[in-house]
């Protein structure tokens, strides 16, 4: 609990009330989280004349007066602005305390400034309780300027600075945003499977998960240590089992007593057991375990070839097919030797999935996520956005704003290429053709949603050649009921879709695309027994997050990202 | 939207808002959901009147007098109870609607039943807008006494089962409060990677992640449709730059046109090209590759090998030395052979993470969550939980209030021992012995929550040489500040302990359990640079699903379980 001096001045209710906020906001430490001072309405400055205990890492600390006193920056992560703190030169050595990055925790009384300064409260401090100090020249991210692509390889500190945590504030609350969403609409959680022996597109590629190799580097280790016997071992060892099998059968021969008979039989079984031992060991081949010439995957922890998923879809279809509006969000992954600013081999990803529904309600739902995901932000994190606003993408909040309040347009993929190919005769230059029947390229969809229509647009009912099997068949018969939604800063966010329901259709579209039925058998069973119409689709997460805060890498808004050669810590 | 008619009679102020909440609980779907309708106070009686349509599977279908009508129990998996459907046969052929597992749509009026009768409310059908049938006779869980094992078999339809179906959302439930408990106290949701070249704890068995099988396979196949260049065809190409060399060198020498010497260059240069690309693929050699003996992992994917990841603590407290309060909720991985009912190869964790903290705190926060979600499941999921307590566990229910309810008594390890063997010397047989510095067995644990002291129990200040080395060393030098949460049912459901934040002391405990210092010296870095005292914990999170279902096998409790030779779906 906050060290609250009861016997400080009294304070007005609206004050007390906060105060008790403050300890409330305790977040199970002995010290008031600085959100809670700084981060009310007032800036802090009711609290005026409480005692707290505060605790945080410098951000800039100078001593002043001479060296009489120190000011320090405190933060705690908990919001993105400081807590103001005064130390004077009797209470600690003041040089331990001003370094960027120095841990400090104080107890001490809150004061009103100076007139004319910054702050709305600051900290006197009248005990230092703990300082983690920093050796300056050594600490690898001192107070400098310093880019993105520094802090990359400084993964381990680099939630130290102001950027990352406000991207760490700022993916949280579009994390719990998400939750909230489906949660108020009943849908229910589902964690769908991190390994696994389906690939949803047949398209990816997969990162392979196998204890083959650590089993056959384990395997050749003990065969160093301990060889494996030779045919001459073997050998002796059969000589052995006959020679004593020979001594059992004289004695049974010779009528000899029970208990001799007994004894050598015992004997004889011994040496069985030692020959079928040295025969096993004898079958111990170093490497990898090889049937007909290849990798025999009944050996490995799965008894089958197993990778990391690309989508939960399918799997989280047979919840939607059982229990009617579900929601996945969990990790998902590609081994692409992307090296761009927008892929990820490790991503998040949120897929719904709706029972009784069509591509309209798929839409509906889309939007409305979307929606409430950038009204959560302005509401619950709008200091963190200023913060982006102010240091990386002026437009960030604006763009929120619009979003969240302008209906997404809405056109049909046909539209989307008249429309494209009608700024082509108007004189605009694509890297990429434009015509009926190519996949949109992210030119196309950003000319759509940042020049045509300065706003999200949903594009449906796309050809049926570039989309997966498993999308609804229009009566058309040349197009698929998906849905790509776009907007301006990323192009495409989220990609969907009505899924097939009739059997007979979705078996002739697997089998029209060279897929085997077989690994599918499950998939189409939900379509055999009670099969009921359903859509879905999926938003990349950081996808959102570029979105939100307009920063432009997509590794640096993931605490831990992973790319190709790269996977620190 | 749902189809309500807006002509039909008039209903009382109570009963019209609560029709609005079924509107606005459509969830994206032009049905209502069932829950809106049976899941009211009332059981839906206030509804009797309103035209509604509404959908789902079939539990219980027959049809009666003398096949004029039939009554289906319908579902649609948003609460346990089933919606009484009835049908008359001018309506629709009734022998297609009876069959379990049958998803039906429907438009209708719902009627007060006839009194005596079970139900609060029914659905009389006007119009049947969808039927997905079901051969009964193929049907893979027809409506018969199924045991969970059996299920096991079919992860892709088990969820249309009422048990797996309740799970389902007291699994959802759970996570939700986990979210909304770390939320309303300020803790952040970080994203730890699932992909790590970090071993947590040097011990556990991992899974590795590798593209090296897939490349040396496809190059394999590469190599057999386009063979290697033999010797001979290289020795051809280098004959050939030799020769183009020689022609460009007379051209020179017979000061040749411009263009005649140009064009024999462009000749040398494809030749050299040419000659290039042969070496290039004379180097290929199929098989993953290999460096002094070694496999090459300079070749794989991250160029370094990499593993699914056991735990997301060491990462997240990269996090929480920078913005205080944090919490993972991911699924980690064990490789181990373990066939028991209580272990996974993949399963989620949920692991907070509290700087400025210590072991009290952890242990206070450990406490107040685990009470938080079972009052959550009590106050949102008692529909279910009574399922559970009349099917599986008759005193689940119990349990959870007790738990809410109860303060967790704590004792020190020390103090946990002497109990113990008091214990055995008043006549209670352990297989394990009991003496100081014992890994506590699950015997021991449950002994001491469900014998003992009947409620949870929270042992503290373990000897140094059973716990990680990352545990703080506590002033006796003999114990750790390490605690577990054991509760009734399944022993052990979360392990945390206050970390080590003095450098010297925890790089001393790092060589003293003989790890190498390199793949730890990020992590020492957090106590280098402003070092701060923190703890944290990890609940196993199906753990606590089978705490409070009382489910036994962990399997049943994991959407799409994954443990030594299976990983369906």
């Amino acid at each position: 609990m906050a060290e609250i001096d009861q016997a400080t001045p009294p304070v007005d209710q609206l004050t007390a009330m906060n105060l008790n906020d403050a300890i409330q906001n305790h977040a199970f430490s002995d010290r008031v989280l600085i959100r809670s001072i700084v981060g009310r309405s007032d800036g802090g400055a009711g609290l005026a004349g409480q005692r707290v205990r505060a605790g945080g890492w410098v951000k800039t600390g100078r001593e002043q007066g001479k060296g009489t006193f120190a000011f320090l920056e405190l933060n705690d992560g908990s919001c993105p602005a400081n807590l103001q703190v005064i130390v004077d030169a009797g209470v600690a050595v003041l040089s331990k305390l001003v370094a960027t990055g120095t841990c400090v925790v104080v107890d001490g009384i809150l004061k009103s400034p100076p007139e004319g300064t910054r702050q709305r409260i600051e900290l006197r401090v009248e005990k230092v309780v703990h300082i983690g100090e920093v050796d300056p020249a050594k600490y690898p991210i001192p107070k400098t300027k310093l880019t993105l692509e520094f802090l990359r390889d400084h993964l381990h500190l680099r939630s130290r600075t102001n950027t990352i945590a406000a991207i760490a504030r700022i993916r949280n609350a579009l994390a719990f945003a998400t939750h909230s969403f489906f949660q108020e609409h009943h849908f229910l959680y589902v964690h769908t499977p991190i390994i696994t022996t389906s690939d949803c597109e047949g398209a990816g590629e997969m990162f392979q998960v196998t204890t083959l190799i650590s089993e056959a580097e384990k395997l050749e280790k003990e065969l160093i240590k301990n060889p494996p016997p030779s045919e001459a071992d073997i050998e002796a060892a059969r000589q052995l089992v006959s020679e004593r099998g020979e001594a059992v059968k004289q004695l049974k021969a010779a009528k000899a007593s029970k208990e001799d008979i007994g004894a050598s039989v015992a004997e004889l079984n011994k040496a069985k057991e030692s020959l079928l031992k040295l025969e096993e060991r004898s079958k111990l081949k170093p490497g990898i375990p090889l049937k007909d010439g290849k990798i025999d995957y009944n050996q490995d922890f799965f008894a089958r070839q197993a990778f990391l998923t690309v989508s939960g879809q399918l799997q989280v279809e047979t919840y939607a097919c059982a229990v009617s509006n579900v929601y996945t969000f969990g990790p998902t992954f590609r081994a692409e030797h992307s090296h761009t600013s927008r892929h990820l081999a490790e991503f998040w990803m949120v897929e719904p999935e709706i029972a009784f529904a069509d591509l309209q309600d798929d839409m509906n739902c889309a939007e409305a996520y979307v929606k409430y995901m950038c009204k959560y932000l302005l509401e619950q994190c709008l200091d963190d956005m200023e913060f982006m606003a102010k240091n990386y993408d002026k437009g960030c909040i604006e763009r929120l704003r619009m979003v969240a309040s302008t209906p997404f347009v809405r056109i049909s993929y046909t539209k989307a290429v008249e429309l494209l190919e009608e700024a082509v005769r108007d004189g605009k230059k694509f890297e990429n053709e434009v015509e009926w029947g190519i996949d949109l390229a992210s030119e196309h969809e950003r000319y759509l949603t940042e020049v045509k229509f300065q706003k999200p647009v949903i594009v449906y009912n796309y050809p049926k050649g570039i989309k997966a099997f498993y999308m609804r068949l229009n009566d058309d018969l040349k197009t698929v009921a998906a849905m790509d939604v776009l907007v301006p800063k990323v192009g495409e966010l989220i990609g969907g879709s009505q899924r097939e329901e009739r059997y007979e259709v979705i078996r002739e579209r697997i089998m029209e695309m060279g897929l085997p039925l077989e690994p599918y058998e499950w998939y189409l069973d939900l379509r055999r027994y009670g099969t009921v119409k359903h859509c879905g689709f999926g938003l990349g997460f950081e996808r959102m997050i570029l979105f939100a805060t307009g920063i432009d890498n997509i590794r640096d808004v993931i605490p831990f990202p992973r790319y190709p050669g790269r996977a620190d810590l």
